[in-house]
Order: structure tokens, then sequence, then C-alpha cells
């Protein structure tokens, strides 16, 4: 085994959620080892923070401009940092730590611009580093799976999706109230300050569209949409509705919603083509749904049936459900091949080729504008600004 | 027991689909015996149609005009009539029926156009008799413990609602080619002359908006829709996607497709409120799922926990299943227990009150030219006609 | 069409469960007309509930014995008689009714000893008249497409069955105590003078035995049971668990219990044999799941894809649940199949061959006394006695 | 953060399926570091296992007993160690670790006899070292939600269990005739000299068994049993079938087969009581079912609803699944808390408390042994050897 890379994290201090995360999916596989962090702005919560994991006191930093530039100028410098910081930060930071030729990994959205997006894009390639996005369902096997089976022409001509993101947590108005749970996640995700324009639309929408485009290769031509703010006094949108135009006539709608009470995490995806049809539910990870035309619907099951694509993605047999943290670390595992192909002058593993870049980030951010334009045109029919994006 | 009632109807003879359906849900209560018909409109079909079904020559007539007039005449006349023809059909045999006096149990949609509907409506007012539509799926029993709940409060105020109706019966164009099944039911339903402008929508969007307000209580105030004919050269939508808006803020989306590949018959209704949420499934119609704000999601099951419009809507004991019939039969009873109502002067029973009437089928058609309106303005919000319904 | 057979009744009175679902199940299908009753023990109610059903007076019965004297002296007397009562009657009604020379429809058990139900067989056989049991689950679809399948050799040899049967009705002990709901049936249930000397075992553990056979084809050759009374004070059997025994090393396991909290109706089987499994779910009878040796399970749904036994038993296109009333109607369609195959002195028609006949009620005491000889030998492997069955 | 333990493994080297497990499982959470192995029998093949795990090649080992003497006498030596070979090995393993004063980490089965089982349980107690056992399935949250809700009555007097272990690995007999998957694990899992007398029984039902009295609290008082070899030609047990006596009535049944077609690894628990019941179903961890007596049934899912312990052996919000390794990762988190408190004098987290120890594994053993004894007699009732069990 190659030794494990060097992470450094900025976000992710005492009380956060997704950098705890982050730091799991990077142990997993034992491909990565958390060695630096600017972990909270705050910075006695940034050392206690460091103290906690076990970092050593001179690689926590009091700010993330310091930590890039020193950790640039460090031998054993970091190998990659994994940005978890709101939303707001996303482009000065990733923007930092690729100035000083550090790998990006970056929580999503990219920014909260269409324009930040495309600039972050066009450094990444400058510098020659990688911009990666945790667009973590992209990680799990059965969606690798869906995303081969859709290639591979299973489906025929693809003619509807259905995608959809239900949760429930801001069902109330925990951002206004105040909560025992949940509060300091809700403070900056309904803030426009920290969280850019789109509430429900950027933090949840984004993965939907985002599945959608991994699995039907297709990116909307236009949306048709309208945003909600269904919890009274809420400052973001809370419900996301929206038709959606593909190429050759494919049609779709999105619905993302954080006020759907009764839900938790409902990610769910259908696909629908000529021959047969797919249906990925997040919650149910292990499994596919396949229905031929005409015939009975397949239960296919992680680590049973499955690609070339899906296997790789799979670490127990059949039965042994995996889950989130699976499919997360499905996404360091990748990153760690991009960095090592990269440095050792080879291809990536086809296994790892389906990492989330930035040219991913460009689309979230460019369906998240069409969506914002559309819904102040009156849900008028409004294109997604795709000119300039690079593959 | 009171003596069964007389039902005659009209179209259902040989090779066509919901006669049939008619005939055992009506039978299955012991409420409708089925004593005259034009049962096709070539008359030899018709007399072989009404022999096979055991009823007096006498009595099979060569036309519905014929029919009305005969059995108007009769002392024994047919209680109701039953019209199960092509939608084209519907407000004509209806008229002439109310005319002689008949109560009318009709297939929907009640008509082909708004102001048709509205005629209809008026003239069965005007002549006082029953105008009822077969709205099958209102007569589940946990569709009716749905509505009890939300009307109870038990959802808190509504705030989204997802309906869904994906079959894929038409996912090739059988309309066109010819095919061993579904041929003739394909070719009048996709014929704009015989199911009107309508197709998916008519067909099959009726009844995914009627099950929304029958649930909610709401109608929807403006839709933003789009139609589709995804499989070439067919003449009406097989695909239909809107955006909604409920009074109140409410928002929702409808889908209905007839090519959604793998798809059944799979009508779907989701109604969130403030409080807690409810999930109906057709192709499981014994259960309902409820689940309140921060709780566990809840299997209700008919028969053993429910309303009593529930329970009134249930013949057997829990885990012993009931199907389409029996929500079908349901409409008949309620129709049955209408007439016997109304002849003995009393009030209907609390456990019909909710059959679906002429009210429904033109709130059904406000939806339907709405939902037309909207997808030849490129989508644009369109209000439904509200005005000058009688609810 | 054939006119309808005319039926009759004993038992069924108001307030009796089963004997409804008879006359639903009966009617559904238009094949039988209910003419006369021998309704309740008690004259006056007999009266009532034959007034209440819509029977002349002159058929009502005051006791089974003269009414299966009369009908068969009538021209117009009753094709065959519906056995609803409490177990301890089926015999003797049954044995009435067949010396009369009328055809028999037994509710199960056919007996409540192997003496009686051989002597019953013997006597059918002998009259040449039908003796069937409403063994309803075997007239669900997707039970007979299982039957095929297996029949077809799709599931290899077969190796293990697994057969479950959950209720809860008796939960508590609503026989001793009264009770607002139930009472009455458990209190004949739970009684060794009406029920016979099997509670459980007889009342659903018999439904779990002939769904194996039905499905395997095969009949246990030993089992190794316990019996036990949960519910303190209750004096027959609650719970039943058997391993059993099949030919050619088949194994398998049978439990049944009335005291199984929050189950409803929940009968289960599952067979697996080399190449592939089967699992059929009673609450859940519009599907079969079929799972080939390192394939993905395959949702098989009634009505897209079956077997001609399975077409033959479907009213309603696939997405359309049918439900218990449906598969009871089955039992009726094919006995009244027989019975005119006999008077036209033609073969049965394929599709209802698999009516459930008086050798199955024989196999099914001989699995009730071999478990009752087990339980009392302290669960001694205990063979089922075949010798004397008329296949 | 405390700094991790250090951890040794026995076993698990190229090729092997659990050693690999273990190594995501320890990694997870942060508390355990690989630092030494004696990770396979070959030396080659150990050493070069042990590179590709980035250990020291000076922690390396050649042999078990080489491993325990030398890492007892470093003072950076392993704080416990992992045992992953076949079952044959793990008591003699596991003794000399702990004669070495070594806490042991041990895959199940404890041992191969119940008299090794309790000799090294004494052991343990003797040199006061934590020896605890790999029951995976105690991990998950929602298991330990099940025994909270029975410690705490909500299900009231248990009264039936119902316990299945299916899988189908084992469905064709490639321990002989090779096979290009499962091969190496079927060689030794199907030979007697290195797995034991036991198969499926030891492999699975000892899980299954494992599962059951973990839940329930309840260890059965004896045994009605039947082993099988299904496929032909093999030399253990590849199913096994029971009928269980728990104290004060309660009866069960256990199932455990590897040649179940179409079964990944279908390990589910079903616990009725007087007031409640509870289902759980090892291939959906992230829920638990519990139904009320009369009411319906809930879908307690981990992170929305839970105890205490159901909530410390969570580690993301609802919706965002966990599995297999989290479940096996609580095991590494316990053991380490164990590990912690003893050194520090202080009492056991209660989080930690439910971690499976020496007399679960002792139980275990005499669980199969008692089913080993009632097949050898024909199924007869056997008592477990509870005598002498430490709890």
């Amino acid at each position: 085994m190659n030794a494990p890379l060097r992470l450094g994290m900025v976000g992710g201090g005492q009380g956060a959620f997704i950098g705890g995360v982050h730091r799991m999916a990077a142990r997993l596989d034992g491909q990565w080892q958390l060695v630096a962090g600017a972990l909270a702005s705050d910075p006695l919560r940034a050392l206690a923070s460091a103290d906690e994991l076990g970092l050593d006191s001179s690689r926590s930093y009091a700010s993330w401009e310091e930590m890039a530039r020193r950790e640039a100028a460090r031998p054993d410098g970091i190998d990659a940092v994994a940005i978890v910081t709101p939303n707001h930060l996303h482009a000065p930071v990733a923007t930092a730590f690729l100035e000083a030729g550090i790998d990006v990994i970056c929580d999503k959205p990219l920014a909260t611009s269409l324009a930040d997006a495309r600039a972050l894009q066009a450094l990444a390639r400058r510098r020659e580093r990688l911009l990666c996005l945790t667009h973590t369902y992209s990680g799990y096997a059965m969606v690798r799976q869906a995303r081969a089976m859709v290639e591979a022409g299973e489906l025929g001509a693809l003619r509807l999706i259905q995608v959809e993101y239900a949760q429930d947590w801001l069902a109330e108005p925990i951002e206004q109230t105040g909560h025992e749970r949940g509060n300091k996640q809700a403070a900056w995700r309904c803030d426009p300050a920290l969280a850019g324009p789109a509430g429900a639309l950027g933090d949840i929408g984004t993965h939907a569209y985002h599945l959608t485009s991994f699995v039907s290769g297709l990116q909307a031509e236009s949306v048709c949409a309208e945003l909600s703010s269904l919890v009274p006094g809420r400052r973001l949108d809370d419900h996301v509705q929206a038709m959606l135009r593909f190429p050759d006539g494919v049609r779709g709608l999105l619905w993302a919603s954080q006020v759907a009470t009764g839900c938790e995490n409902a990610l769910r995806l259908r696909v629908y083509g000529s021959r047969a049809s797919l249906e990925f539910a997040q919650e149910q990870p292990n499994e596919l749904l396949f229905t031929p035309l005409g015939g009975a619907t397949q239960r296919l099951t992680r680590g049973r049936v499955g690609s070339a694509e899906a296997q790789a993605a799979t670490r127990l047999p059949a039965g042994h459900p995996e889950g989130y943290l699976e499919a997360f670390a499905q996404l360091y595992r990748d990153a760690a091949e991009h960095i090592r192909a990269r440095r050792e002058g080879r291809a990536v593993a086809p296994a790892s080729r389906w990492l989330t870049t930035a040219a991913d980030g460009v689309a979230g951010l460019a369906f998240v504008e069409a969506v914002l334009a559309s819904h102040r045109a009156g849900s008028a029919w409004t294109p997604l600004q795709q000119e300039g994006a690079i593959p």
C-alpha cells in the first residue's frame, strides 16, 4: 500500500456536522491522514478542536490564509485540503489553496455564484490541481451502477426523469427561534449572507440536480421553476419545484424541500427510457430497481449484480449494507487516485474516473442561477448558461 | 335489505374494459342488478353482449337515445344508468338520461369541455337527479381515511402536495401500429375526436387531480404546465407535468404519464402539513402512511386503524386485502344510498356523503382546460376557471 | 352466459363473519345466486337473516336437515350448498347434503377428525358429487403462478420450505372476558367442543399447510411439533410450531400463531429450490417474488407477468389491485365450472383444475392429527397418516 | 481525544475476507491503529500482507506464539489483538494472548467446544483481561434500540421469538468443486477439522442465537433441532432448524441456512410480547418496526427516534444510512472504552456496556452443543448446559 496522503481541513471544528463526516470518510479506506487544520474562525475553538482530533498544535492554524501559505512551504505539507465551511467561503478558500498549489476537496456548492465557480474551474485548470466536489451520492455503488446502465443503453432512449429530495429538518423556523438541535446549521443555511442566494435550492436542490446529470449524462437546457418559503419569516427558499427540459425532448421534474414533514433525507431518482427504467432511493442505497418494458421489476443489489464501476465502489459482500459514509469514502478514494495518478504520470484508474469535478460544480451553479432567474421571471422557461463550461 | 336497484348501461359491450369493471363493482355489494343496456354502437355486438350478460333481449337497445326514452316510460325502468363509453359521448348520453329523469353514474371525465360539464351540472340540479362520477380511487377506505385526517386537522396547515400517476401501457405507439393488447383502448384514447383535446391529461391526470382535491379539500388556483407527446407520432399528450398553486400558499406538483416504462398504475399522493404528512399509493391501497413531525412513520391499515368514514368503506378485517373492485363498489354503494335517501326524503348517510359528484367533474374540466391553456401559453401560470362552480 | 347457479347456505346468519364473505365472493363473478338458507340455529335469527338477504321466506329453513331434504325435492332446488358453520358441524351438514345429492362447498377444515374427513371423501366419491373446501389463499392468481412455476421446474429441486401464518386477534383472552369485537368468533374457536381438538392449528395452521402443499406439490412425511397456549387460561392452542420433513430430503418449518402481536393476517410462504426461490405474502397478494440463484429478485405482478393459470385467475389489469374477495370468488368460479362440466359431460377447464377438493381436506386433517400426536409425544417425529388417501 | 490504541491482528492476510472488515471497522472511529500482525500462516504471504498494510516489518510475525511473546515484551506493545483466523485457532490464539496479558477481540465463535469456551472465559477473568466477541449485529443502533425497548418493558411479557438467518452462498457445492469466488472461505467453513463440528450452525446459527438473546435478554432452556446437509456431499450442516423453549413459557423458532437460494445475508429477528412486537432485518439496519397491540406499525429510524443506547451507537443523522461497517466499528469503539475504563480505574460508559463478552461466547457454544446433541438424539428436546456460566 502507498502511504496515506496528508489531509488538511478548513472548517469542521467542534459543533459542526459535515467536517466529522469528511474525517470518517477520509479515514475509512486508509488512504488519508488528517494532519493540519484551520478548524474554526474562533482561535480558541480552533485549538480545542485540533487537540480533540490529535493534530499537532503547530499545524492548527488561526486562519486558512496562513494555513495555505505555511502548508505549501512545508516539505511534509498537506497533499490536499478539505473545505467544509459555510458556502460563502468555499470560493475564497479554494482559491487560496489552489493558488498555493494544493489540491482541493470542496463541499458543495463550489461557490455562491456561477461566475465564481467558473473562475475556480479556470484556476484549477491553470494550476493543474484537482478541484473536486463532495457530491456524496455519486459515490454510492448503485448510483454508479445506474450510470453504467444508462451509458450501456440498457434503458433505450431516455424520456422522463423524476428527481426529488425531501427533508423536514427546517419544517419549523428553527433558524429564528433557536432550537436545541440544528440551530447552528439552520442559522447559516437560512442566512443569504452565508449561504448565498439559494436556500434549499443550493443545499439540496444541487444534489438532486447533480444526481440527475450524473446518472443520465444529461444537463438541462432550460428550467421553469418556482421557489417558496413555506415557513413564515424564512429568508431563503425552503421549497423548490421545477420542470426541466433536457436535450432530445427528454422531460423532467425536480423538487427539493426542507419542510416536507416526515422526510429524513429522501433523495430519489427515477429515469424512464423507451426500453426500461431505473429507480434509486438514497435511503435504501444498496439496491437499484430496474424494470424492462413489459417485464418484472428487478431489485439489483450491491455486491450481487453489477457493473465493473459498481463493483469497484463496493467494500462488502451483498447483504452486508453499506451506507452514506462508504459513499463519501469513495469520493476520498477517488480523489486520492486522481492525485496519485497525476503525480505518477499515469492515467486515472477507470474505477475512479467518475469523481465529481469543478465542471460539475459549474453546472450546479448554472442550474441554481437559472432556477433563480426563472423564479424571478414568474416561472418563465429559462435556459441554463452553458457556454464557457469546461467539461 | 332493500331490493337491489335496477341498473342500465351505455357502452361496455364485448371487448371493452371498464364496462365489466362497473358490472363487477355494481354486483359486489348486492345493491344493483343490471337489467338493461345499449352496450355497443354496433347492433349485433350490442345484442351478443346483452345475451352474454343475461339481459332480457327486450331491454337491449340499439341506441342510447331509445334506451333513455323507453326505460323512462317503463314502470320497472332502470333506477340509474352507467355511462361507460368513450369520453366524447359522456355529455350527450348523460344529458339524455338526465332529461328523462334517470339518475346517472358516469365514467370520468364528465365531458370533454368545461362548458359541457357545467351544463350537465346545471341540468342535474334542475332535474334533481344524481349525476356522479366514478373517480374510483376516492372509494378506497384509506383514501377516505386520509381525507378524514386532513379534515380533522391532523396534518396541521397544509404546505405541499405531490401527486403522480404513472403508467406505461402507451410506452410504445400501439395506437398506430396495432398491437395484440390495448389496441382498441389505445385507438380511441389517442384520438382527439373520441377522447377530447387531452390525452394522458384527461385520462389519468384528472384522476390525479381529483384525488388531490378529494383528500386535501383544496382546488388549485393556478397551474404552470407542459404537455408532451413523448412517443413519436402520437396525436395527444402522453406526459403531463405541472406546478400547482393552491390557496394559502400551498404548493404542489402533478405529473401523469402513460409512457413511464415499468409503471403499472402508479397513482401516488403525498400531502405534507406543518404537523404531519400522509402518503397513499394506489397499488398498496390497504395502507396509508402517516408521519408526525419528529416521529416515526406509522403504517395505518384498513380495518385496524381508521375513522368512521374509512370503516364504513371497509368490507373485510385487517390483513384481508381489498382492492380496486371494492373501491369501485363503494361508489356504487354510495350512489345507491344517495338515490334511496332522496326517494325516502331523508339525509344521505354520513358514510356515503363523499360520493364524487358533478361539481368534481366540473372542477376536473376546469383543471384540464387550465393545463391546456398554460401549455399553449408556454407554461404561463394560468388560473382555473372557478367562477360559476356549484359546490 | 350460463344462468347463475343456485346456492344455499348453512350458517352465516347475522353477526357471523365468513358467511358474508362467501356471499360476496359467490356474487362477484355473477355465477351464483343465493336462494336458500339455514342461516342460524336460532329460528328467529335465521328468519331475520334470510329477510335481510332478500331470500324467499319459504326457503329460509329452521334446520339444515330440513333444508337438505326439501331443496333436494324441489325442481328448482339449490345446485350447491355452502357450509359456513363452526367446525364441528362441517361433517354432519356435508354428509346430509351429499346424501341428498347436492354439491357441497365447505369452509375448512373439512371435519374435526381424520376419520370423518375420509368418510366424507368416500361419500362424495360414491355419490359423485363435488365436495370442495374454501382454502381461500389457493385462489390468488399469484399463488397459482407460484404453483405453475414449481411444476415447470423453474426452482430446480426443492430444498426448503418456510411457511408462517401470524395473527394477533387472540392476543388477549377475549374468549374468556368478553370483548366488544371478536367475542363470538373467539368463543367458538377457543372451545374444543365447537372447534375440535385444534385451535390455531385447525384454524390457520391448516391454511398454512394447505398453501405449502398446493404450491410445492408435496405432502409432509412427518412432523416434529409443539403446541402452546400462550394466553393464560386458553383451552386450545394459540401457537403452533413445527418442523417438517417432506419427501426427497426437503425440509421445512411451519408456525402459526394467533397471538403474534401486531400481525393482521400474515400468511407467508417461501420455497427454496436449487435454482431459484419464491416468496408469497398474503397481505401483498398481487405480487410474487422470484429470485434465481445469483440473480436479482424479480417482483412478478398479477396481470403483467404470468402463467396461463395465473392469467385465468385474474380479473383486472396489472396495477389495479385484486384482493381476498377475488381469491375467494375464484373458488366459487372454479366450483361452478366443476359442476357445469360434470353436468355437461365434459372435462373441467384447465384454469379451474386446481380447485381444493376433499383430498386436500383429508390431507389437512392428517396434518392436524400428526401435529397433535407429535405434541402429545413430546415433539417426537410423527408420520402423517397417508394410507387410504384418495388423491 | 485519547491517542489511538495499538492493535495487532492474527489472521487476515491477503485473500481473507473478515480481516479487512476488522481493519476498516477499527479505523472508522479513529480509536485504533494497526501496528502488528501474524497475518498468515505462510511466512511469505504474511510479510506481503503486512507490507500492503504498511506495518513495520519488525512487527510482522511468522507465528502468533512469537507475536504474543514479543508484543507483550515491548514497551509500545499492542493494546489488544484481533483474532480473525478460522475457528479452530480461536481458542489457542486467544489463550496465548490472554496469558501474555493482552486484551483479545475475537471473531465468533469463541471456540469450537463449550469446554474450550469456558476455559477461555475463566482465563480472561483470572488475568483480568478483556475477551470480547465480534457479534457484529449487536453493534447496530437499532438492535440496541430493540434491546432498550425490551428492557423498558415496552413489549409487555415476551411470548414468541422468531429468528432466521438465510444466505445462499453455499447453495452449490463450491467447497468441493472449486469456484472462482468463495472457494477458500467455503473450503475451511465446510471442513470439520477447521470449522469444528458445526457448519451453518456455527457460522450463522450462532449469530442468530446471539441476536435473539441480546435483544430479548433470554437464553434458551432447551432446543429441539434438526441439522441437514442439503447439498449433496457436504460434510457439515448447511441448514439448521430448531424449536426453542425460553424461560416463562416463551417459545421460539430458529432457522439458519446457507443454501436458501436468493438470500444474501437475511438475518431477521421478530419478538412478540403481550403488548407490542418488534422486527429487525439486518439488510435494512436503519429501521426497526414496532407494533403495539391494536395499533399501527411504526417505523423507528436510526437518528430520529431512539433510546440513549441507540443514539450513542449513531454517527449520522436520520436518513443518512449507516451499515455493517458502522455496526462493526461500534464493537471496536466499545472495546476501546472497556480497555480505557479499566486502565483508568473507572466504570465503563453506559453506552458501551453492551459489548459482547466471553459469557456470550460461552452461551453460544452451549447453544451449538445442545443443537448438535438434539440432532443426534432424533430431535429430542435437549437442555442447554448453563451451569458454570459466568454472566
